[in-house]
Order: structure tokens, then sequence, then C-alpha cells
């Protein structure tokens, strides 16, 4: 369990339920995306929302689910585009700590 | 021409250049990402953000790209988990309008 | 079934199941807030994110909830503070056409 | 007085008193940055919002205040780069409409 | 004096000026919310504006102004629906670090 | 080369050749808009999108192209009403590391 995830079990337990039995156990399991679909998607948004403390956790979710390094270097380069060179340069950074623990 | 590229067009033609000769015709044709990826990243981003302006089209140009009516269902409710559900029904809204012309 | 609700079965039947399931029958109904309370809190967040096709529907249930008229009046004062002065006037806007209608 | 203002007056009153005294009667007046300054940034924050019901009426304070339309046209071409092409988009649209009113 | 008043007061004293007489002076103490409601609707709004830096104090005050931990929680799980999971997921870690002081 | 740009380069090579190319070498240096007002519209916009990571910087630019300290005072100020109190908070705190640097 991770970090994150223990503190919302902890502060929010009805929340972290719903987290793994309907987010995980459910969502991210239909068959309608893959799991690389579904990492592609949840790391653009979470770039484009400028959401810093959650994408680094999705970013090795997405290298666990195939998505590779020059591709997520690619969504960093098109967000630029639709959501800001700021969110981008943000996600750059956050992806070099991710890419640089493994 | 769409109208809303003329428009940007009339406006600000340099912007419209960059439009057509970095955004479209560098950015998008990198062999880096699919043209199908990159409307799962420029669907998911737009629906997060809320650009109701502009999410029509890129849901067309989604379809034309190969992503499946089923696809966009799945990404707006992929969606509603990390942007929230008034994003999810807004998408839902302009979704419906695109799927009812054709 | 208010529109927006029958738009979202139609796209995204899966969404709306989460929506009643989860969302209405689940956490709109636990008693660690007062139905009151919730609206307060959903109307503020509508306001705040600028969601202009949501926040109508929220502000006749927050009614519904036994939120006042005035009571909106003084959460859109004091939401100009924290989201911006645009956020305020246009939750000012949506709030007369609902008070308008009854 | 404007559509928008008066509708603040009815719903909000204190905070269209806020709106008169503070922000118009106060902060708009302070000599720390010129009338035109202020309107530059003003739309500026208002692209990158997203703010399309209030940008029509401050890029009509701006034309005001000297900001000539090929600034706003530079404007809009620069934020599309911080906030992101479709925050420009909608800014080349709206700035269509009130160029042509007038 | 909190550190980030001390800091508004040093780099733009006239916001300092504003903060105390009519943020705080005037609109926290209007009769027509109590304290808890606006604590209420600000700690929902800065969670759903990813307002890190700003909601732990604000998380302070609401538990001075008789929302309770328990409350707190909810809150987090509602705003998970309304402005998506990421901002839950951060809520529920600074309001750890509140609860955990005291 | 400052950092971030060190690893927008390492991270996103085609991102950062862009930076060099078009936001840099193009946009900024286009004469429709001077570079004070151009800072100017930059800062006002990294202000209001909370965009924390990349104001620093854009704050030693707006220095660098003759904004003064005085002028970013009554810009956070003036930012405080159309985007809300947070981020004038957050951005007197970047402020004021910034104006202590030098």
């Amino acid at each position: 369990m991770t970090t994150a995830r223990s503190v919302i079990r902890e502060v929010a337990p009805h929340l972290a339920d719903l987290s793994a039995d309907v987010l995980f156990g459910d969502v991210w399991e239909r068959p309608g995306l893959s799991k690389r679909d579904r990492s592609l998607i949840t790391v653009a948004a979470l770039i484009a929302l400028y959401r810093s403390d959650q994408l680094p956790g999705h970013l090795r979710r997405a290298l666990d689910n195939g998505v590779t390094k020059d591709e997520i270097s690619e969504i960093i380069t098109h967000m630029a585009f639709y959501s800001g060179w700021p969110t981008a340069a943000t996600a750059a950074r956050l992806a070099k700590q991710v890419f640089d623990q493994g």
C-alpha cells in the first residue's frame, strides 16, 4: 500500500473503500479501454490539471502498463499545446524524477 | 477550413500559422504517438479542463482517428473520477451532440 | 429524470449507474454531513470551478435542501474572494435564472 | 449599468457594493499600474482561466483603455503558450465578436 | 500574525489591508452565513481548486469554527466526486498533517 | 541554461526545441507587444493559474524586462480579485523569495 493510499485510508476511510472498490476495482478493470489507454488518458489529465502530487504515481503506473518513456515524452510535448507550457514543464520535472528512480 | 480556424485566422493570423505549421503540421504528425493515441489524450485533457468550445471538434477528430463511440463513453466515465462528475456530464452532453450528427 | 441525467444514461450508461448507486445512492445519503451542508459545499465547489452547466441544477437542489436564496447570495459573495470575481458574476447570473423560475 | 452588473446588484447586492467601492472604486484607480496595464493583465487572466462570460466586457474595456486590436491579437497568441491553444481559440472567437460590434 | 499574512503584508501591503478590512473584517463577519458554514464552503472551494498552500490554514480555522474532523473527512470524500480524486487525495494528505498537529 | 530548461531538454527534447525556436525565438521577440508587456501578461496568467513552479522564473524575467517590484505588488493585488485571494497569497510568497534573492 502506497503512502498516499494509507493516508486516504486514515483520514477518509470511506473514500479509500470507494477507491478500492469502484475506481480501481471496477472502472480501471473495465474491458472497454485497455490499461495502457487508461494510463494515457489519466497521465494526460493529470498533466493538464497540474496535479503534481498524483502525477508521479500515475507515471509509474503508466510505465507498468506498457507506456514507454519516449511515449511519455511525446504526451508531455503534446500537452504543452493543450494545457500550456507550464503544465508540460512541471510534468517534465516529475517525469525525470520517476525515470531516474528506475 | 472550420469556422473556429477561420476565426483564429482572422483575429490572430500568426497563431493560425503556428497552429498549421507547428501544432498540426509538426506535433500531431510525429511518429512517437499514433493519431489515435493523440486523440485519446487530447479528448481526455479537454474533458478534464472543461473546454466546451473545443471538445466537439476533437471528438469528431477522435472518431476519424479510429476511437470508437464506446471508447469515448469509457473515457468520459474514467475522467469523472480524475476531474470530477461535472466535467464528465458536460462531456456526455457534447458527445451526444456529436454522435447524433452522424 | 432530468435531461442531463438522461443524456449521461444514453452516452455513458455505466457512469449513470455510478451516479445513481454511488454518488446519489451512497455519498449524498451518508449521515456524516446533512443534505444542507452537502448542498453548501457542492454549490461552493461548482461556483469556484466555473461549472456553468451543473450549477443551476445544484442551486435548485440547494433550495430543496433548505438553503435560502439569501444564503446563496452570501455564498456567491464569499466565493468572489476565494475563486475570483468572474466566478461570482457567472454564479449570480445563473442564480437569477433559477430564482426567477420559481 | 451593464446587464452583468445589474444582475449582481439584484442577486448579491453586497457584492455589487464591493465591486463598486473596492474593485472599481479603489483597486482599478490605484496609480501603481496604468489603466492600460491593468487591462492587459485582466484580459490575460480571463483568457487563461477560460472565463468566457467576462472576457467580452473586459476586451471592450481594454480597447477603451488604449489597448489596440493588434495588441489583443498578440495577447491571445502569447497566451496560447501559457494556458493552451483552447483558451486562445475561445478568446479569438470572443474578440471577433467584440471587434465586429464596433 | 501567521507567516502567510506577514508575507502578504510585506510584499503587497494594500492587499493585506483589503484582507483585514474587507475579507476578514467585513465578509467573514456578515451574519447571513455562520462562521461554520463559511468554513465549510471555503474548505470545499480550496479542495476543489487544489490550493495546497492555503488549505491547511483554513482546515485549522474550520476546526476552530466547529467543523469536526469527521465532517472534514466527509467533505473530502464528497469533493472527490465534484473536483476529482486527485483533489481529494491532496486534501487528505494536508488534513492528516493538520490533524496530527493537534 | 536554467535547471528547468535542462530538465525539459533531457526529458522532452523536441519540446525544448519548440521552446527555444517558437516560444522564445519567435513569440517573445515579436514587436507587437513590448517585452515588458509580455512579462506583465505572463506573470498575470501564471498567478491566476497557480503555476507555482514557473512563477519565480517569470518574476525574475519581469524584473529584467523593466517591471518594478512595486508593479509586481500591484499585479498581485489586482489578481486577487480576478483569480481569488489564494492565488495572490501564493504569488506574494513566491515574489518575496525572488525579491529577497536580489
